[in-house]
């Protein structure tokens, strides 16, 4: 009983799995004070057990004079694994400060997709510097790797793999398994080539332990192969993953050789990072900015403000058109804005449940749109008929106006199915012409609905109130 | 050469890789014509070749009477994959098509997992009547997932496993692999137990496959075990496999005894589900409803409608409060909107990048968030003086009243930096209650920033310009 009590307790209190990772707030606490204190030693005793990804979190949420101290004390400790978990913009500072050596053996170390990974972001500077202290061996396949478009297949493969040759069994397979000690650390598949070294089939490791030694693999595998061009985007990539469900994937040349595998992991990066996009685009910010410094993240937020200035300042021509208006009922000063944002949120909706369909390919942007186009305008119709009911009836009486609680209806009818129209075809426009939907769709989305909505309320109040 | 042709030429078009799913819009349109024709032998043979998450797609793809027809025609190639692949919406009306005899037969062939996942979200009734024609043993096992609560580790694992005891070789384990065929359909590690069942380490495949026969697991396996409590939430599952690159992660009792596995496949969907689910909390869209029926879709969207409505009205009132203002100043009234999106706009980046950081666990709810509230204060600030500078100069020329440009200026800066701060504290609060910080942090910041931004402005002209 006494064995099994602390295992008891456990996961109680662990449901959101906060003292799983190595990071703890105490443990954040403690190394910040350690190095406020220049200990070097209580340093390297607290960081000694940390996973690399643990050990890049860490670098993270310190400030810059406690990366700087930290990587002083650990610079023996820092493994590769931890450079390729880093953010963007503490990597930066961290490979500044290992220097180039330092940082061409940890390459020489990690699998040539995470190798790439981490080089591919440098300026063309540091990229060389580094390139030029690693051997021959490795630099031309980091190099080779470079040289495939960002994001594409052929970036985030890595080239060691297992291809076995077709008319070898189970047990030749094992006992040249069992020779080779130039394999990749972990592997899900085997890959059957033929001897143009094509991948004509895969078999699951899981199989392969199960069936005997004589069993011959082409009888064993999976022949309804999903192979990757090395140009596929890697969206495309991370879709077939999902899709299929697989682990890995063998990546094929334009001539159809097997050239590299992608696995599971990486995709899960990709998916994260595509969600990231969605998200960042859909909020306004570029791209996640979180740990980038002050004046970098205002600068980079500027673009969006701008975008916005320019939208209202358009509103505002449009709203003192009406000046005249305003003077006499100013009761449309008050309402306008219900309009406006009435139809901006509904909009956003739309362009919201688009984006998304359009990212898990529920929604291809070739083909038709006229379904989903349909049915967010008898979505928006529907509801902007209740919202303009309560809201016309409401502004009838505080206004004791009738005729303005009827022109606050129409404008916000017309306003909301616009905006469920426009929300549904703005992002798969913006598709078609190669754009990103996320990142442009709303502020295109509410810059018409604010603008329309400010002209519609205001010109049917100038036509019928006055 | 012309064997490698069809070759050479596919990867430059497929670089979007739209023709390696099986539903293409022809397929689809093929498909469409074939149902409408009634050509049931015409319809089979071109599902027949689909991949069962293709086949789900296509069942999604079509309107409700062509859902029918396709099921109707098709009910012998059904695969139990295909229920698991297809959305909720189309998910029920399919189960009710097929009968819960069909379907328990399905579930009798699914892992427990998958099985469990499509159980779930029926009704108590249907869930019965399905589970009562379940081979009792299968039965049992689902009816245990399902006392885990929802979006637990309990119900994401499978209870198919490979559980070797501690004194076995990589030869007896293979003998047992080949000898068993009771396995799962796909595994990853192998899981070593100790005399109680508790895992005390995991090999990875092929680890295993590469080690002599004669070696023993527990010196070939990985002692850094992450087992995860079956009561763990699916959020903190999904970032441990992220962060720690996992690809399957044994699952433990309140005891510690091995229960369960989950695996990355599993994890890609939670992964995926949280994105989802983050993105439409902030686009005010409740859950994603791109299947869903229109007046489903429209009901459920009310909901942040009248979150909208109630914000506006709120805004409307304090306008109201200062109609001699816009009377006597008409200018007011056309600036004013300006105020508010650019406070709206700023306060949502934050807020955007904030719910994120909670996501990915940069920002943990519990500790201090002085540091990125701090910087949001900054960032807003010096956007907020850059815009409002812009602004006000614009202002004062327009209108030719400098001080009219002085009061916008400042009720700017004010909204903007409470914007700037608001958005970061929001999420996190929304965290520490225990609420969905993406769902709910939108409507909360925006009702601030309108509010605020109306009354600092209008106040401001009041205080100033009359």
């Amino acid at each position: 009983m006494a064995g099994t009590a602390p295992e008891e307790g456990r996961p109680a209190e662990a449901q959101d799995g906060d003292e799983y990772y190595g990071v703890s707030p105490d443990c954040l606490r403690a190394v910040q004070e350690a190095l406020e204190a220049q200990d070097a030693a209580r340093v390297r005793e607290l960081v000694q057990p940390l996973h690399p990804a643990d050990f890049a979190d860490l670098l993270e949420r310190l400030d810059e004079e406690g990366r700087r101290r930290l990587i002083d004390f650990t610079r023996q400790l820092i493994e590769p694994e931890t450079l390729s978990h880093l953010a963007d913009w503490v990597r930066e500072e961290v490979i500044k400060q290992l220097g180039p050596q330092r940082v061409a053996a940890a390459l020489s170390e990690l699998d040539s997709d995470d190798a790439i990974d981490l080089l591919e972001d440098l300026d063309e500077e540091a990229k060389r510097r580094i390139l030029d202290s690693i051997p021959a061996e490795d630099r031309a396949i980091i190099e080779e790797g470079l040289t495939y478009p960002e994001d594409s297949a052929g970036r985030l493969m890595q080239r060691e793999l297992v291809a076995i040759p077709s008319f070898w069994t189970v047990g030749q397979t094992i006992d040249f398994l069992r020779a080779s000690d130039d394999l990749p650390e972990d592997f899900y598949d085997l890959f059957i080539v033929d001897p143009a070294h094509r991948p004509i089939g895969s078999v699951p490791l899981s199989r392969a332990m199960r069936a005997k030694r004589a069993a011959k693999l082409t009888d064993l595998m999976e022949t309804e192969l999903r192979s990757i061009p090395v140009d596929m985007d890697q969206e495309a990539v991370a879709h077939l993953f999902r899709q299929y469900g697989l682990v890995s994937a063998p990546v094929v040349s334009k001539s159809g050789r097997l050239v590299g595998v992608i696995t599971v992991d990486d995709v899960v990066h990709v998916i994260d990072e595509e969600a990231e996009e969605d998200l960042m685009g859909l909020g306004g910010v570029g791209e996640t900015d979180f740990h980038a410094p002050v004046a970098e993240t205002a600068w980079r937020r500027v673009r969006w403000l701008m975008v916005t200035l320019i939208n209202t300042v358009i509103a505002a021509i449009v709203i003192s058109r009406f000046e005249a208006t305003i003077e006499q009922i100013v009761a449309v000063a008050v309402l306008m804005p219900i309009v406006v944002a009435m139809g901006g949120n509904a909009g956003m909706q739309a362009v919201t449940v688009t984006v998304r369909a359009l990212a898990t390919r529920d929604l291809s942007p070739g083909g038709s749109v006229w379904r989903p186009v349909m049915k967010e305008l008898l979505v928006a119709l529907m509801n902007a008929v209740v919202f303009a009911l309560i809201m016309g009836t409401v502004a009838a009486v505080w206004f004791r106006n009738v005729p303005l609680g009827i022109v606050l209806a129409a404008a916000m009818v017309i306003n909301m199915v616009w905006a469920g129209v426009a929300g549904a075809v703005i992002p798969v426009l913006l598709a078609r012409l190669g754009m990103d939907p996320a990142v442009g769709a709303g502020p295109f989305l509410t810059t018409t609905t604010d603008v329309l909505g400010f002209f519609i309320f205001l010109g049917l109040a100038t036509l019928f109130l006055l």
